[in-house]
């Protein structure tokens, strides 16, 4: 069966940078989206043009930049924020505009303050000034993860009429778990009438660990794009990280999906964008954690040494990550102490091993972990078999 | 319908603990155990004891502390494993020893070297040898994730015919979805001989972010244990995070799952278990990061203003942080200006509003936060109205 190409829409820049002290200036935005391009992936969401001068002059100079990507501004559904992003995007050569407004009872009653007809006049009307700017406008129905499926296929099915080329379904809160999400995805994919000619999408947040597996289950049940960002990052728990559905896609071929991601880049664009951004990464954060093909515990260690794929799916190499750790700590084993001793030019016989073992461990349990320099100084102590 | 209590197994000491760089001494080891057993989980497990002296000196002082919950010693299954887990637990009031052995094709093939026939034999005289000592044997079946279901199956009903009280089901590598993990837990659920006597335990590493749905997924199919740390740690991309798993299942009543946590501990155990392993937490961790609750965007904080749900589904009060933030960027909106400057003092009107909130924007363009002495220059500009 043929695999399905499921389109990687990048919102970095616009939801990614909406976390207290990110902030970047127009040039690193522009460097930041020129690394997204090389990257590969499908849509750049450069910014929230009416929301700041600042804002609209990223937007500008990234249009101008970006070749190949979609470059996507973002809009609520008022008048002068589509006509402020659709100036944003002048320059751009596939310009999308992002327009919607919420959809739950919660944002209608309490944030809105209307009603679910005014919604929906709004939505349409969102859309259909902005498809007089742009052929592809998204749509965007806020907190759709708390929204009633019936009403959310409505408006849906009205943007749809309205020229709306994709439909963005987001978990605002990240509340929803994957089960609930991808029914969602489902009911719309068999409920909204000309659902087959636009393009429905994921946007999940992290806030109770699940939007990784939320935007799985989204493509699973008819998706074709995933709203996400590098490491993760943005408001609250943050969104769903890029490097992880990319690389759940590729490890898990079964599902029949792919990315046109050069995996081999996220390890460096992690790191580039937790530095300009200042957002750092925690050393168990999967894929692109310091540690996230390290092993320190004696049976890891043993398994890996044998054959790698007993402890690791990833191929450290595909992510662009030099090679795993054997990282000598007082869980290791004596496989372990022998591979990194037999690295340092000592092959050690057995019996060797079982004096200098002990040894190891002494100093293992006194610090966190041994280094060459220790090492050195512990393989000396082989000597004590021939006495 | 009644609610089902799930356990929480907690790990942070043991499994937690091989991450690279955070070894804990023993009174260290003791105190995290004192925090553990206050925060309500109902088993710990203590450490590894035939790893290390130190190690094992662990395992024996914490056991002599804890006084209601479950203490464990894990082994492989190897008598000298088990006999020295047995005789570190001597102290305690509930001792269970976790034994177990690979069962993936690769784990039988590449790092044990034998055949199923020997691992189940391994693994039946190892759970008979863990039973002369404790009642409560807790078998692991290593690499579950990636053992074919019916070998399993076989595997884990010759554990329980043994004496096995617990079956954890490790997906060791991190690989499996959601839906894959939730199967699996279901086969077992239905083709394990004895297992309505038993509890099923999930162990999910977070390799491809999917760890916290993993262990949602396995309780839902059956699973009446999830083993965890706090803020995830764990060796490579970490293990299940406590944090998140307790709180899927407190704001899904829906599951008909409970734990016996003392949620407002959350935030505070987080930073302790931080700081003493020497783990950072990047701020948009889910749940305990330092951004968790903080609100940037304009659209987010107005609606957060007007009712605190509209983009909040946890009171930050339950899991013990004292307040959501609204931090002032070049994201935020009149209404967040406006709210802050009262704070403060400022009563604006909406005719001084328009005339302060440019300015503040200029402000906020060229930093990354606008703090309070800032606000307060801001304010001043209100007087131009008057002119």
């Amino acid at each position: 069966m043929d695999q399905q190409k499921i389109q990687i829409f990048d919102t970095t820049l616009r939801d990614g940078e909406q976390v207290p002290g990110c902030k970047l200036n127009t040039a690193e935005k522009v460097a930041v989206a020129a690394r997204l391009e090389a990257l590969g992936v499908d849509v750049i969401e450069a910014g929230f043009p009416i929301s700041s001068p600042g804002d609209f002059e990223s937007v500008v100079e990234i249009a101008k930049v970006v070749k190949h990507a979609t470059v996507c501004g973002l809009s609520r559904a008022v008048e002068k924020d589509i006509i402020t992003a659709a100036e944003a995007l002048e320059k751009a050569k596939r310009p999308r505009i992002h327009t919607g407004i919420g959809t739950s009872e919660s944002h209608i009653q309490y944030k809105l303050r209307t009603t679910q007809e005014k919604v929906v006049e709004r939505a349409v009307a969102a859309v259909k000034l902005a498809k007089k700017y742009v052929e592809d406008v998204e749509f965007y129905a806020e907190d759709a993860g708390r929204t009633d499926n019936e009403f959310l296929a409505y408006v849906c099915e009205q943007a749809v009429k309205a020229g709306a080329t994709v439909l963005n379904i987001p978990d605002t809160t990240g509340y929803c778990l994957p089960s609930e999400y991808g029914a969602k995805i489902k009911y719309l994919q068999d409920n909204v009438k000309g659902v087959e000619n636009v393009i429905l999408s994921t946007h999940c947040h992290n806030d109770l660990g699940m939007a990784t597996a939320n935007s799985i289950a989204g493509v699973v049940n008819g998706a074709r794009q995933i709203e996400c960002t590098i490491n993760g990052i943005g408001e609250r728990a943050g969104n769903t990280a890029l490097e992880e559905v990319v690389m759940v896609m590729r490890q898990h071929p079964d599902l029949l999906k792919y990315t046109d991601i050069d995996t081999k880049q996220l390890n460096a664009i992690s790191r580039y964008v937790s530095d300009t951004m200042r957002v750092p990464v925690q050393p168990n954060k999967a894929i692109v954690g310091a540690n996230a093909f390290a092993h320190s515990s004696g049976i890891h260690q043993d398994g890996v040494i044998k054959k790698r794929e007993t402890y690791e799916i990833i191929d450290p190499l595909d992510v662009g990550v030099d090679h795993s750790s054997i990282i000598l700590t007082a869980r290791s084993g004596r496989a372990a102490l022998a591979y990194r001793l037999k690295n340092l030019g000592y092959e050690l016989t057995r019996d060797e091993l079982d004096v200098v073992y002990p040894e190891f461990l002494k100093v293992a349990d006194s610090l966190k972990e041994v280094h060459d320099d220790d090492l050195h100084r512990i393989a000396e102590v082989k000597h004590k078999v021939a006495v």
